[in-house]
């Protein structure tokens, strides 16, 4: 860790909720800094502190308090990063990004815009850095030599394809994944959900989200084609999989009930399945990526656990907790994952998929 | 309901938060009032208001305040009941009830103890009531006339299955179901969940529910045997059903996202599932219960409810609310359902039960 | 009650929460019903139910549903109403409600913006409604016959002036009231307070509330001056009044602690101010306003009640719950006030307001 | 700190909250490490990870997971101890203590038992360090060498002695507080306050926490007596204060509403009392307890803060929160205060207290 380039770090949205995440990040990170902040036009010119609804848990840190926002229009400032993370809401989060592409700076973002490009990775990074591979696809089709953009996953989506790639990994293509969502508050940004909408309450509907976790599952769990020029969506062994989303009175960590079938028959068995969840590496580990945990998903035993009040910030949140491992009276396994929303569902994500494609020279 | 006998009614477990239903519950009725109180051995001889820690929103009726406490053991005071329900917890409830229909009282329970018993039925009186049909033979087992045990379900049991058994009315056998639940902490009594355990926070554990929503669907949706000796428990289409049960931090009204299947091809369309469900009738509605609902099941259209702040006080907590029909990437169709855990799920479904048994002669 | 006039209702900010709240209130009322519904010129032409966000536990009214909502601007519809309540928000409420009451409508409203007129009675319906005398001195100022407007008061301001006048009444002029309240998200209208903002927490100050408490008070607990063209603001003796304003995570109930100190010495005992807590009446009760609570405030004697949820349905909400009267240690006596902030503190304060007035023929 | 002897530490009612938390804080001391854990004598003999409820969101440390559980009765091992820390619940804790007193073991305490002791300090580590004092006296008094019982406060009451003994320090002896709490569940231990009596709800009552607080203000701002045999409760200039005590639905933090006035006129500004809140230092600091808070107290000027989930860890929840310092209008100033129950409310205490008697050669 010695000596190491520190990396210029550039963030789209800066006052949000996850580009606060990202500030956060950022004050305790070996190698990156904050180097530009981006928001509105309206708070450009003026300082962070005067500007940002500060919603974090720790204070501000005093560099970036004092900091002058840009807009979030490509200027002299934005290209002496290394790195853009994006934390703009879905809006015009798109062309915004596209554009600091087209000049020339790498941009990971947590916005759901460019998921869904045939030539853009949707990237997990404990799950499929592997997918790191299309970027040079990516660049040729738009001339472009060291811009790309990499997102993220859906925070719900994040939780379950962890654990979902390591059984795989084990135990070969799954067939039927049935999963029940219980959504903090916090996936809904700020000011997000009113109160009056959920206290002593749940909601049984998050807009797009079940379609999202759907189709999101598929990018990520399947491979890349063969001429590294686009993603094979598990085609091979289609992925037959259903969601459905319900936000809860809980600040943070999203919990959720999974069923699975696989292929293979006869199925693993409960205490195979911890095995190998508990077994399961990744690729971000190997790279000695400072942000990843070590490891990657803690598997409880406790008849009760995980729950997102008790487990959400273990490994400051970059790993899951899967919990109940049992036999399913319908299919063959069922478990409970809790994953932390902001941070792997979100920021976190973003910055160590950044750390990968450092660790790779791809920055 | 001219000229109708007044039933008097004796209450076992007074004091606890299902009985303080049946207390509040009498207190509106057209035809039965509370009789007896019975409590634990140390509050006999006190008065109800003295010992009672109330939790309802409306006040102790006046009568039942000063009513003097019995001990649950078989007395003058007690014969004199028409019905005996019970809100005891399971502890010694098996046997207290046992003495009770010993004595030659009809006792309708809360309480699981008995719902496994191969001559005693498991209503849910907007599904089963047909399951009356067994009294007779547990009375010729135990030599007795009048008296007799009817138990009621889980509540998280008792959501699912009144949408189910709509189902199979319309559309024939159901071949899978897998449900998710949400539940309230009013489900656990008083002082149930410690709000250290469950504020800002999912449990994704209850002791023993999956197995009882497992179990029990099957007696519920089953039938009778052809010599009315038994239950069939749905035997010729063995149910696959998988529960995961967690608890939430909302204080009534367990919400569950249910996934089914058909063993018929094709399945029937969300549309005409929502038929199915709003046309669905019971016996106790012809029958002319009083505390039965005028819609057994809403069906909601809007994209985000039913939701349990909002939907679980709708005609009394005594009927279900379904919501967002829509098909099943796995299975064939997924739906959610609210249902009041302390009314219909508790103490009403006893209420009602004991109105059909009154209104077909058996009390 | 019989052969009663039907009172025609127009509701200024019908989609509101307190809109939504008059609707609720009317739908049962034995002689005012809702006619015409205003709110946003974007809203006007649709149909009620196609706009409304209906955050009520009942259903919309069947009629009121299917009404076609109108701008808030005089026509000839709104002209055919004999009374207008306004749930607008307080930006163009002043404008809006003034040029009601220049077509000759009697305004009933809960928006601040009119409180502080010198001419415009502030009236808590449990408490001031002698304040009416004055409207003859507002319509001559404006050349008015039939048009004025009586304001209400502030939710947490109505919870304490109840109980403070009934001492007043009792026992003389109060010297010093300290109160801090713990108030509900309702009070915030809707969205209102976000929930990422007040889950699991507390925030202390909430815009302009602590003055509205401190200066209203005096206005409402004071008398009409003898020309009765204005208001003494208690000036014989002046009210040394200080508030600490607090929301919490509550969803309707303001809560308010309270210490209070008599001129008179020596002051009364913790048991006289029961009593005379207990004995308070008011016109609204002579005059048999249907909406006025049996009792205006509720003295509890359990050493922890009141409590919001357990006690702010009590008489639908539209008295006030008292309990903990004792000494205080530093002033002469304390206690806490529960009051709905939604009802006596809302919508069911302009209802009462309105009644009074057409029991006196001023509508 | 090199070369530190370190001391070994019994804790009394280790499975406990309290317990846990000295726990927690033990791991990561620099010069006292846990020794031997003290539980019920129906724990006693079982390992630490078999019986403890364990509710922190950090793991059980390694070391004491497998520790063997004592039981609360002095024996060889327990001789081996420097320090005992008490988290014992009320009831037989008195007792305990002082059995461990009377074996020569220096005793540091959060029950409330012996806080009324005449010869016992009172101790807030950022207020009243000088109260060691007259363990002396203690000491004699028993016929003991190194044995003694160090208590501090009740959560409620440290809250508001640290910006009182600053303001004390500053503009001279106060004359009368009014103080209203908002406190969190926690406080309460587990399983402590039910979900359903405080979901949704207030409940304005604590048992006997207002007693304490009122009495125990006057102890802890007061002084020793000259003989150094006790302490003078403030008699020269004595306090009348006045508690009103609330539990609301927060998990950590209790926030408190403060009315002060001085003896002395005319009374300091709102900015005055700001600086000297700001620039209060004590003697903890002073003698480099490490546990000790950098900033005694933190004063924000943001209009809505301190709130509970926001600012209760800022220091490790070591110091307090002081916020909306502005004139009363009937007092002389009014703030809000907020302190974490669980650290300088509770074990945080004990243990600066201990450290403050290591730093003076008591240990």
């Amino acid at each position: 860790m010695t000596a190491q380039r520190q990396l210029k770090v550039g963030i789209l949205g800066a006052t949000g909720t996850v580009g606060q995440r990202f500030i956060k990040l950022l004050a305790v990170h070996p190698y990156m800094r904050t180097h530009v902040l981006g928001a509105s036009a309206r708070s450009a010119g003026q300082k962070y502190i005067d500007v940002v609804k500060w919603k974090q848990v720790t204070r501000v840190p005093e560099d970036v308090a004092q900091m002058i926002i840009e807009a979030c229009v490509v200027n002299e400032r934005w290209k002496e990063c290394d790195v853009i993370f994006s934390g703009l809401a879905e809006g015009d989060a798109g062309e915004i990004e596209a554009s600091f592409r087209g000049a020339e700076l790498p941009v990971f973002t947590n916005a759901k815009n460019h998921r869904r490009e045939p030539s853009t990775p949707l990237i997990v990074p404990l799950v499929n850095p592997s997918h790191l591979s299309v970027i040079p696809h990516q660049q040729s089709l738009l001339g472009l030599k060291k811009g790309f953009i990499v997102t993220n996953a859906n925070c719900s989506t994040t939780g379950i394809v962890i654990p979902l790639k390591a059984l795989e990994d084990a135990f070969g293509p799954l067939d039927s994944i049935i999963v029940t969502t219980m959504q903090a508050i916090s996936g809904a940004g700020y000011p997000g959900v009113a109160s009056f909408d959920i206290f002593d309450n749940v909601v049984p509907y998050i807009g797009s989200e079940e379609e999202k976790m759907e189709w999101e599952t598929s990018k990520i769990l399947g491979g890349v084609t063969s001429d590294l020029k686009g993603f094979d969506l598990h085609a091979e062994n289609p992925l037959r999989i259903s969601a459905s989303c319900n936000r809860v009175p809980v600040l943070e960590g999203h919990t959720e009930c999974v069923s699975v079938s696989f292929k293979r028959r006869p199925p693993p068995s409960p205490e195979q399945v911890k095995e190998a969840l508990r077994k399961y590496t990744c690729e971000v580990q190997t790279l000695g990526c400072p942000s990843a945990p070590k490891q990657a998903i803690v598997v409880h035993e406790e008849v009760d656990r995980p729950q997102p009040r008790l487990d959400r910030d273990d490994q400051d949140g970059a790993g899951v907790n899967v919990g109940r491992v049992r036999k399913c009276g319908v299919f063959d396994i069922k478990f409970v994952v809790l994953s932390n929303n902001v941070a792997i569902g979100a920021a976190t994500s973003s910055l160590i998929n950044a750390e990968i494609a450092y660790a790779k020279g791809m920055i």
